[in-house]
């Protein structure tokens, strides 16, 4: 497979498409990105690269950490995270608290923020220095020193993000936040603020394609957790537009309001697309573009 | 009409039924209250008072003062009071969020939390000390200086007010709190600490049945004012149980977890009830039952 | 108190206004109405007329029927009524599934349309000849041959009343429907296709008034139920506007999408009025505005 | 890959197992089944057939054929089938009115009620005889004359089924059903009422395996067809318990309430079960069970 060209085609169409989708404005400091930054970078299971256009730029990866601090818990609790957390898709946005309500308190997946919410309540309880520890655990994945949150973007949440506190909020009056509501919004909202460029990105879900090993060999999760873990973004990855990316995509990923996207062929390849303008449902527009691209020029697919 | 007596038989016929319900658990401190209180007061229209069993005995008013908050609000405000609160009945539980999140932030009524949080928050933004403000106008239209907050049952209700904390957020997170949500969340749970005796809250409720004017003379609020608030107690004013309400007793009133309530018909009465222990919808069941004997025996009812 | 002076005020006033609102467009039939058409009648407890505008042209009277189905069903079954629908405001649309099936088939109260059709069911299999025997009814408590059904109308509702069907079929799987859902749904259809005059729908609800007894002198139900059925129009007969109803105008009604809206002050009058174009809650501008001004001028209300 | 061995583990550890779930009841004719039925076969793309216990014996495959019925319509209308209906998982029940009324009446998939209702409408339109040649196109995918509706299930389904009469009027009353309700019903009836061995199921479903080839070589659907069909039974084939099979099986496939499941792994297998006890969401307990056994023991999954 000629990624190189491949990936050449892909950037070239999707650029040439008319612009469509607005920055997200919810986090005053992501409203004021460039909206027209598009890049791509793909990893192979042998460790090629490719990027294209912006995809050694940084940006801010906000939800698509949920992926990775879900599988921090998985690691420590197994099993025992579903105790909390549901596997389901939600069938509603991503930040509702209807369900939440209808449901008692128990998030349908860890993907929606109630579930991530509590996903970091656990990281709370587990971790002797949350945020410095996960920190770790994300260069470690990735085998990149130069990750570090954004504490603008940070501050900035914490500002605005009255949606957010209220979740906190209502999962504690549930008894499904067992620390202090701050401590979890603070832990909350630097992982969120996580920067990173597209090859950063591949690179830290490069496990999840590996079998469970990361890039530099570490088996971060067991082949079994990683399967699962894949299944889970498949259903659950994309907000209230996981059947939609999957029916045109077909690939496990996540995506966030940065415009920042990871999806992975398990056991071939890693990619991660970044374009900050979202459709409707939240999700990176060129992104989803370009990988629907990517499956029909390739022919590869898990269906 | 003999209301001496009409209490009598209704104190003593109330005492004689099997109990049922229990004591509010929601906030420590008002769990640790006898379930066995039970009190009756009832102010005419000319100032007779009658009270019977416990109704000379403090006890936390809570929601019960939601109706006093919205009358200070709508003193100030008029009909821009319902810019950022409805007046329609909520088919949904006091605190639900479901409602709230469908209807974008416009809480359904003044009576649900939601509501009551908002109005909380015009009163923080007029009043100069909000807090002792409040209190003042209390004690001026009860014409009882010796009301105050419970500050244990404030605190008490802070630690653990965290579905209120939820609600609180969500409504900033639509732009309907202006001021800082800890700040309208103290106001909240202090209003809701005040303590009363029945005598004194049929005081404080006297003006909704004399045509705006306080037991001390005073125009609290106009005619049409006072009519229109009593009609969205009406409707409004028991929660999910305010049609039960209206069809078994017939009269405006506000309920409260602490097992108060306030009723009154117009131009006639008042009258206050106390026993905290509730039914499955929130409200005093043995008040209630009070109130539908008191109606039942006088034969009198708005319908 | 100078009804025929007021009426003509309000008449003149009402007319005057800017015209707002549609005729309901969801029963063909009734689509062809003329939007322009508005009377008012009133007739006193003491048996006085007043009449203005077309209050002596037919018009159907679509939901309104509703509490007159429920008062016959309340006449054989009494209290057993509340056992297969509430009376509790529904908080939704009047032709809302969700609260349904939330609440497993039972209907908040008998004047959405889910309940209104517990209530066909109930008089199914309570009268000998269904359509034929609420005829007969409602020509006794109104004193008027002359009332009938529109068979048009009700064979046009019939055929394009999908929403009606599937909430008749939704109860049925609950078992909240014991007849055939095809034989209910043909009573429901010719109760709502009554055609009255202002008049005589005023006349129709004279008992609601009166303690009881019909414009005739014949007593209907007892003094303690009508007070009942009167609390229950306070709290749902405006649909999801009962609460501003109730807080604007203050008095027990019901309406319909044909445009009319009986309304009364018990032991004071009757009141209907009829002016098709509605508001988006599917109620009576004029109407609504001509109820709010005769409350204000004759300053009478209940609260 | 020794499935013949397999299949034998699967089903001795599954029989040993303490039977759970029952029966479903909704169906009468469906309740009289024996709940100790146990079959499973399975087919691999070079058309090796493996079964094993009740294999053999025919059962109503009722929502499996939602699978059958969205295949054949997108053959007619390819992606303008999903103008009608969307492609996300509902995070609902697989009868619920709810999100059907807040989406206006386009199904969230194809494989919830109202979804397949919709598509049994695009299919009455686009047939000659409907019933007839529905049962043609499932004799010609599964190279098996033998298959018939019962025609017994489908009378009692018609008798019983208030729900699904509700779900067809409510879509009609969105304008989502073009054809006569009862006729939609009708054929809806029919194809849930389909008879089928685990065998001639798991050749019905060769096509989805086999890039769109069935059985007998002819090219039902394009592979890129198959694929985003294969990719919406991942996200929605098991009604609210979708993400849960995924997570724990990760192959697409489609259950029914007859106890029925079809799987497949793309250009590997397909399988079929049958055990008629479900689980609370309506899935068959140990067809489920034995699914995540063969992916666990062949080591063989999709992500």
């Amino acid at each position: 497979m000629n990624y190189e060209q491949i990936l050449k085609e892909i950037y070239q169409e999707s650029k040439s498409l008319p612009t469509f989708g607005n920055v997200s404005t919810s986090i005053p400091e992501l409203a004021k990105i460039d909206g027209n930054k598009f890049g791509i970078h793909l990893t192979t299971i042998n460790h090629q690269d490719f990027g294209i256009g912006d995809s050694g730029e940084k940006f801010s990866i906000q939800s698509v950490s949920k992926a990775l601090t879900v599988a921090l818990a998985f690691s420590f609790l197994d099993e025992k995270v579903w105790e909390r957390v549901g596997v389901e898709p939600s069938g509603s946005a991503f930040n509702s608290l209807v369900q939440l309500e209808y449901e008692k308190g128990i998030p349908r997946n860890p993907f929606i923020n109630a579930g991530a919410l509590v996903i970091a309540d656990m990281l709370v309880s587990n971790l002797e220095n949350p945020k410095e520890d996960f920190l770790k655990f994300i260069r470690k994945i990735s085998g990149c020193q130069a990750i570090n949150y954004n504490l603008k973007v940070a501050k900035s949440e914490k500002e605005t993000g009255f949606r957010n506190a209220a979740l906190a909020n209502f999962l504690k009056s549930f008894g499904n936040i067992n620390n202090n509501v701050e401590t979890v919004l603070d832990f909350y909202f630097h992982q969120c603020s996580l920067e990173m460029t597209c090859k950063e990105l591949a690179h830290s879900f490069f496990f999840f394609a590996n079998e469970g090993k990361s890039i530099s060999g570490e088996q971060i999760l067991t082949k079994s957790q990683v399967k699962r873990l894949n299944a889970l973004m498949q259903t659950c990855g994309f907000y209230d537009e996981s059947g939609e990316f999957t029916y045109k995509v077909g690939l496990p990923g996540k995506s966030g309001i940065g415009g920042g996207i990871a999806a992975l062929f398990p056991k071939n390849f890693v990619v991660a697309t970044w374009s900050p303008r979202l459709n409707e449902k939240g999700n990176s527009e060129l992104g989803m573009n370009a990988l629907e691209l990517l499956t029909t020029k390739t022919g590869m697919s898990i269906f």
